[in-house]
């Protein structure tokens, strides 16, 4: 009953996961809570945490009591906002140690198990990440209003800013641009009340058209989609020359992305080792060893 | 007494202006009020309206009585959108007959007198406007998020969307990057904090910055000026291709953009005839001709 537990965890914006592991790294349970983007309210986040964890320890038949036992790991988008952190870990919570991270960290974890190597994750947003001699570097990610090349929202975005020089006659139209205007009754006015409104999401939900379209030549289609390849391109590179051996791809747009990519870049792609929630669990072991050394 | 006054008005976000002409064209008096843009509470637009004609009728030595002669014409930004307009126009006035417009339609009336020419309007938006053989067409100027290339609020944010490149080694620092980047304390934390309350006109006054490093030859403030000079060359090459003959610059950000432009653009650069206001009385007096004829 003394034996350690660890927990990997990874906080989304819509939903927890968390993964249960003993010491021997054997797969106890798993389970799911509530929204746990630290920048919302910390009581509510640590809720959808322990509803994630208490499901995971009752699939593993354990009890309210083993809580104390457990070494918790957490990767969540936002945990590099000091503020937010500091705001979480200010409450108690009933496990014997508690570690976080960002997603991006926890993916790079379980991706190379600690080891040297880069990840890009691609999905409405982007970004990349990687650890090079006990170094870990950022690169892109901080938002599509000036960063998150590739992503979905600035694919959404530039196609909506590409079909306005179409609708004006400064650019010739294809069938995506005809499909994209016949979508807001080709007038502007209706497409730029609809951009006011629009939350990156909004503009990614148009990436997949715009691949489907790319993918069958259409001119606009490519345009969009070689350019997006190229900021990819830019922060993989980047990410290479610090010193990654390989790279992996996350996200959504990942794998329709991939054939698009430089073909150097291309050639260092490998599949990650484990996924997030195991390099969540790395974390943890990682930071009690910490301690403990 | 019962000869007819033509009053040209300028609504923006800050002030309105106001010039009394009579039927020949004379000069009678100016006059400034409040805050006129027509997104706003109408009783407070037409308070400043009314608070600028005064004025002018005061330097006239006219009367409250007068303004039953009025005939008044409008330009005003955001009168492209039609329920702005049917807010303000729901209102009573007492000018004999009060004519709207976009504040590029009658700038472009003012600078052609109402003849075939474009003009392109280059400060924290852009937008390009004319009329050919009595058709007007609008070119751009559907807000930074997805237009106004070229404009002061795009070279901004471009700016520092290339900072974050250089921040993240992904692209030469330059000594611009240098600057905005330690204004950020070199923090992109900071940096993002800052994207995160801004609006277009706080991107746009990193405009002149980047101008005017760009005229010392810094290599990143002359990539950006270089990209928004062209995204104004396809605005002006649109209008030229409908037709126009000439074309007017204005704003803030025309003059110093001038020398950057493409040079078959720069040679069709003409004089305004007249500026906004007169295009607001020639708007007036088209609107009367028009209902008399």
């Amino acid at each position: 009953m003394t034996d350690l537990l660890f927990l990997g965890i990874d906080g989304g914006g819509t939903k927890c996961r968390a993964r249960l592991r003993d010491a021997q790294g054997n797969l106890l349970g798993e389970g799911t809570g509530g929204p746990s983007n630290i920048r919302l309210d910390p009581d509510l986040v640590w809720s959808s945490i322990l509803t994630a964890c208490r499901a995971a320890l009752a699939q593993a038949g354990l009890h309210e009591r083993d809580l104390g036992r457990i070494h918790a790991g957490m990767g969540a988008a936002g945990a590099g906002q000091t503020s937010a952190v500091d705001r979480l870990l200010a409450r108690s919570h009933p496990f014997a140690s508690f570690a976080i991270d960002t997603d991006a960290h926890t993916a790079w974890l379980g991706a190379f198990n600690g080891g040297d190597g880069a990840i890009l994750i691609v999905g409405t947003g982007s970004c990349g990440y990687g650890g090079v001699s006990g170094r870990c570097h950022y690169v892109g990610g901080w938002g599509y209003e000036i960063s998150d090349d590739g992503s979905g929202a600035v694919i959404g975005r530039e196609l909506l800013r590409r079909c306005v020089w179409v609708h004006d006659g400064r650019a010739p139209g294809t069938p995506l641009s005809d499909a994209v205007l016949a979508e807001f009754g080709n007038d502007l006015e209706v497409l730029v009340d609809w951009v006011g409104k629009a939350r990156p999401s909004d503009y990614g939900r148009y990436a997949p058209l715009v691949l489907e379209y790319a993918g069958r030549r259409d001119p606009l289609g490519m345009a969009i989609v070689t350019e997006a390849a190229a900021g990819l391109g830019s922060i993989a590179t980047r990410l290479l020359d610090l010193g990654a051996p390989a790279l992996c791809m996350f996200g959504g747009l990942a794998e329709p992305l991939r054939p698009w990519l430089p073909p150097p870049v291309q050639r260092t792609i490998t599949s990650p080792m484990a996924d997030a929630l195991d390099g969540a669990i790395l974390l943890a072991r990682t930071a009690l060893s910490g301690r403990q050394s």
